[in-house]
């Protein structure tokens, strides 16, 4: 391991285990990392003073709160939850907050999370999928003359022809209402932004027109419009490069969480309309900010970036966000046989839907396959690149639906499967979203079952977030606290008692959290999980037999969505959420619904290649697949009732159990 | 002659002469078409009291004002400017109306209109040039359920494809918007609009959607935008029938009479926004008006037709007319080397040039040729059929300035020439546009020079109009009247006088006009005359040498326009405004730049035809051609300083020479 910039050596005794981690990370979050348990209740906000340990070697910064005397801060204590860790240490963890039996420092199970692909715009360039659809051109034009006074529009297109070789050219009124002043201001020197056509029989339509040299200015937008947040970024067309990104909450969250509610929400008078400035607004605020927040390419003297510059933008959303967005009637796709109005969306001026982007400006929505297969999906197998690889790939983007696609660049197969909001934290008593406060990460004292949890920004428990409540329900099922059923077993321990909702876990008291309560996971917030991961499983399992494969003919699974970055692939194969295959075949592609709006700004190629991935995407109703019912009944279980299906996980159960 | 309904029989004694009127025709108006002088100075007002006659059989309606004493009306006189026909009578004209030498009655030039060409939809048909580019059918789609939930676009699409045959389709958020509404609310019956491709390769665009039964009802508008007046008429595409046609003024005419005056205005800040609202309220209005007349076909239960139901419009009108409604900057129209902003136009949304029309419908702009060779022009040359027939062809639009075409199917070639506005009454002391009260017919006593003034509307008279401009002129000319400069002849009269400038003919007196001043015209205003007319010669002159053809090989010349109308073939090569011809190869179309919008709307291969018509209009610039003036000059004479290319006129003036 190469040291990296920023990046300090920690060493924990009495394991002697070694870590590299990046300056300011926390003890807490370093031991982490090497699969030591330290207990910690309150997540890194210092207040339940259990993760004290003594330090050896070295200086940390903090480290120190009431909970901790000014005497044993002397001794050497520090809390490790808030210790941040500013050169090489050396730590040794006491007894009481580590393994309190079995030897101090004894393993507890390493996070695998998937490898991250990154988009990487050489590649495509290697692949020769790069091929802008929007170019800029300069070109200085002959000076009418008595001999020659030939319309401007007819002067700029004959000087396309015999300068550039660019034929078949159409425009709009926007140039038409530019191009006197446009030609004349800069003596006849001028730059057209051309919109190339994505299928060779179309024509070329002349986007803008700049007076002066404007050429190597070329932007566009992608947007990815999730139900909880849109993601957005600014792009250099003409290099591929990111000048800004940014992301902002979907505002019409206050009108209803997940999409059902905003439909019953659209339905009401002025619903529609309302949902539809909604989310406008945010994209312009978002627009906006970028435009703030962004370096423009170097240039001839042009300076900032404004929206009068930006000629394409290409927005990715499900099938909700999209028809919310495009003021189309969603009603039915909350009704069976979930219709939704259209599919596909042709090409709009990005002022038809109300953004504040020039009148020539183009917006491309993302085709969908379903009411509940989106554009989002359909980006997403583009922006993963799925569908143009040989691998036989299994996609999964988990939010409160789950879409599903299997297939290769030949053939795509998809599906949704209706898994409830319980990864989102919805249904869960003390489920939250992930953001600050929320325990995403958790290990377990298998003795005293005193927990370890990690929160998000290191505060105070708040809750337990989707990637947490994996983790937990796999750890306490993993040391038998939980059975099959997700029951608790018969274990005496101050962390388990009869709450409200059967028995429950208790993760951090009242006193330690930021809650008013003690955070806990009972026996139904665990039904909710497990029927949550049944019909993720179950609709893998019946997708994958409607299409005649096995598990283990995939040779690639591709997690997308905001959920899949933080998966710990153990965890999910431990309780029958994922299907075990070799953790090395699971990559993570992030927001694969903004990566896919970003490349079809980039590329022509994916722009016509996505209308042929939609025509091969053959969708399937799980409702409808008898099939699905028997799978999904098998799935209520942990990991299944089939347990030959998770050899794996019942080898990590024997190891780990009490 | 078979006696049309509601027609009467005139008998004109003592020449014995016959006529055929329509009911309500003046004795006047009836004399006229007989050949037949009655002196009358007053133009039909009835109170210059010079135009009695004597009715010997039957009985008319009116005859008489105070100019006529109630023993005069008992002997049978009658005032033949006031006197409405409406039975057969029979009429004596006396000595003191008619010619006071050489005999009651005697000829005087009849007027030789040109050949009304009318429009004929079933030629169109026969020809095959009827191809509605709009259509609407019927269908009933299958009902979504489960196993069958594609989109409400996809299901309608798959409905064109297997039920009607149709195939590549695209459509527009107008109607994604409607669709699911559309769908359900009559049981999945739906009537879709289809605009069809006019090139085969194109896809044909789903423009509308209605509920129910709609076929039948497919609607478009035509329009022409004249620089004085604006006509439009609304159509019955299936049919190709006239629902309604209306026109009205201009309103940018108290802004500038002429394109020149509107450029210089449209230049002002804020200036074209204006003029851009002018014409578009004044066309909204216009539409309006058609669809309240409209009677609405027959149809299943549908009422009046609605804005909402027009597909397409399309408009014609000169350059600078065009650029101002699409709110185009037409500085250098007016600007050497006169160079427009476009000549083509890209098919629009209607309402992006704001139009009280639907979403979804679709504006067509005319091409034009060069600033001032407009698309009013092109559309005549569409509509007269001049692109399509194999005679070599003069098309004439006069106006303010005279656009000339000459060619065939094979070949065309124009110019404008600068007529300046006499022929719309500029330029000339009395002048005056064809309204009420213009003088726009005449003749004259050779003996006392004593007037027969028809006039607009029968009204007293207010000036003199281009038609009667040209009448007069020709009429003093062939009588001697006037020298082959433009001069007055040494004549003792008391019509002819010396006035403020130069002498001067007195049409009509104060006392028996409507204006508070004698009625004249004078030689400046026949050198006004005569320049344009000049002008005009010269131009198919010129244009004539350019293609290497001479006036003996014109096949057919086709008059359009408003002045084309009225204008009197033997007058106009008299003064020599037109080449001598035989009349009958001379047409009129009218309205031709309506024509062509109107066969636009009902034709794609009109539509078709247009692009490859405007490519092979070669266009000349005749100020840049350096015969043009050596004719002009040439033509600066009474009518031509060659007289042997008038041996005609020459013949004619001998004959009536006094």
């Amino acid at each position: 391991m190469t040291k990296e910039q920023n990046s300090y050596t920690v060493t924990f005794l009495p394991s002697n285990k070694k870590t590299e981690v990046q300056a300011g990370t926390t003890l807490l979050a370093a031991a982490r990392t090497t699969g030591l348990h330290i207990n910690a209740s309150c997540g890194g906000a210092g207040v339940c003073g259990k993760c004290r340990v003594l330090l050896e070697q070295g200086n940390i910064t903090g480290g120190k709160s009431e909970k901790l005397s000014d005497e044993e801060y002397q001794q050497g204590y520090r809390q490790a939850c808030i210790s941040d860790i500013n050169e090489d240490v050396t730590i040794r963890i006491p007894e009481e907050s580590g393994r309190q039996k079995g030897g101090l420092g004894t393993d507890i199970p390493l996070r695998h999370r998937a490898r991250m692909h990154v988009f990487n715009i050489d590649d495509l360039r290697q692949e020769g999928i790069f091929a802008p659809p929007v170019e800029k051109l300069f070109l200085t034009l002959t000076k009418p003359e008595i001999h020659d006074n030939r319309a401007d529009v007819g002067r700029l297109i004959q000087g396309l022809s015999d300068q550039l070789n660019k034929h078949r050219m159409v425009t709009g009124l926007p140039v038409l209402r530019k191009i006197r002043r446009a030609l004349r201001e800069k003596d006849f020197n001028v730059t057209v932004t051309l919109e190339l056509p994505v299928n060779d029989k179309s024509k070329s339509n002349i986007l803008n027109i700049q007076p002066g040299r404007w050429d190597h200015r070329t932007f566009g937008i992608a947007i990815d419009i999730g139900t909880t947040t849109i993601y957005g970024v600014l792009l250099d067309i003409s290099s591929g490069k990111i000048l800004a990104q940014e992301s902002t909450y979907n505002p019409q969250m206050s009108y209803g969480e997940d999409v059902i509610a905003r439909i019953i929400y659209a339905e009401k008078p002025k619903g529609l309309a309302l949902m539809q400035e909604l989310v406008t607004d945010s994209i312009n605020g978002l627009i906006g900010n970028m435009l703030q927040k962004a370096m423009p390419p170097e240039d001839c003297g042009h300076g900032r970036i404004t929206r009068d510059e930006i000629n394409s933008i290409t927005i990715a959303g499900n099938t909700t966000m999209t028809h919310l967005l495009l003021q189309l009637e969603p009603d039915n796709i909350r009704r069976s046989p979930y219709v939704p109005v259209s599919t596909f969306f042709p090409p709009l001026r990005a002022t038809d839907i109300n953004l504040q982007l020039p009148s020539h400006c183009v917006a491309l929505l993302y085709p969908a396959i379903s009411s509940y297969v989106g554009g989002d999906i359909v980006a997403g197998v583009m922006g993963s690149g799925m569908y143009r690889t040989e691998k036989v790939t299994l996609f999964i983007d988990v939010g409160t639906n789950a879409e599903i696609v299997i297939g290769n660049k030949e053939w795509l197969a998809c599906a949704a499967c209706s898994a409830g909001p319980a990864f989102e934290g919805g249904g869960i008593t003390h489920g939250m979203r992930a953001v600050e406060g929320a325990i995403s990460d958790f290990s377990l004292n298998p003795e005293t079952l005193e927990p370890m949890n990690i929160t998000e920004g290191d505060k105070a428990p708040l809750g337990i977030c989707g990637s947490g409540l994996l983790i937990i329900v796999a750890t306490l099922f993993e040391h038998g606290v939980l059975n099959q059923s997700g029951k608790f077993n018969d274990i005496e321990s101050p962390h388990i008692r009869e709450g409200r909702s059967g028995r429950e876990y208790v993760l951090a008291w009242k006193d330690e959290c930021a809650a008013d309560h003690d955070i806990v996971l009972n026996e139904v917030d665990i039904e909710n999980f497990i029927r949550a991961k049944a019909a993720i499983f179950a609709g893998v399992t019946t997708l994958l037999e409607q299409v005649g494969l096995q598990v283990s003919d995939l040779e690639q699974i591709i997690l997308a969505g905001g959920f899949g970055s933080y998966i710990d692939l153990d965890s999910a194969m431990s309780v029958g959420l994922l299907p075990e295959v070799d953790p090395d075949k699971i990559i993570y592609v992030g927001n694969g619904s903004l990566m896919g709006a970003w490349m079809s700004e980039l590329s022509n190629h994916i722009r016509k290649d996505v209308v042929q991935v939609v025509r091969k995407m053959t969708s399937f109703e799980l409702s409808e697949v008898a099939e699905f019912k028997d799978h999904y009944v098998a799935s209520i279980f942990l990991p299944h009732t089939d347990s030959s299906l998770f050899p794996e996980s019942e080898q990590r159960r024997k190891r780990q159990s009490r």
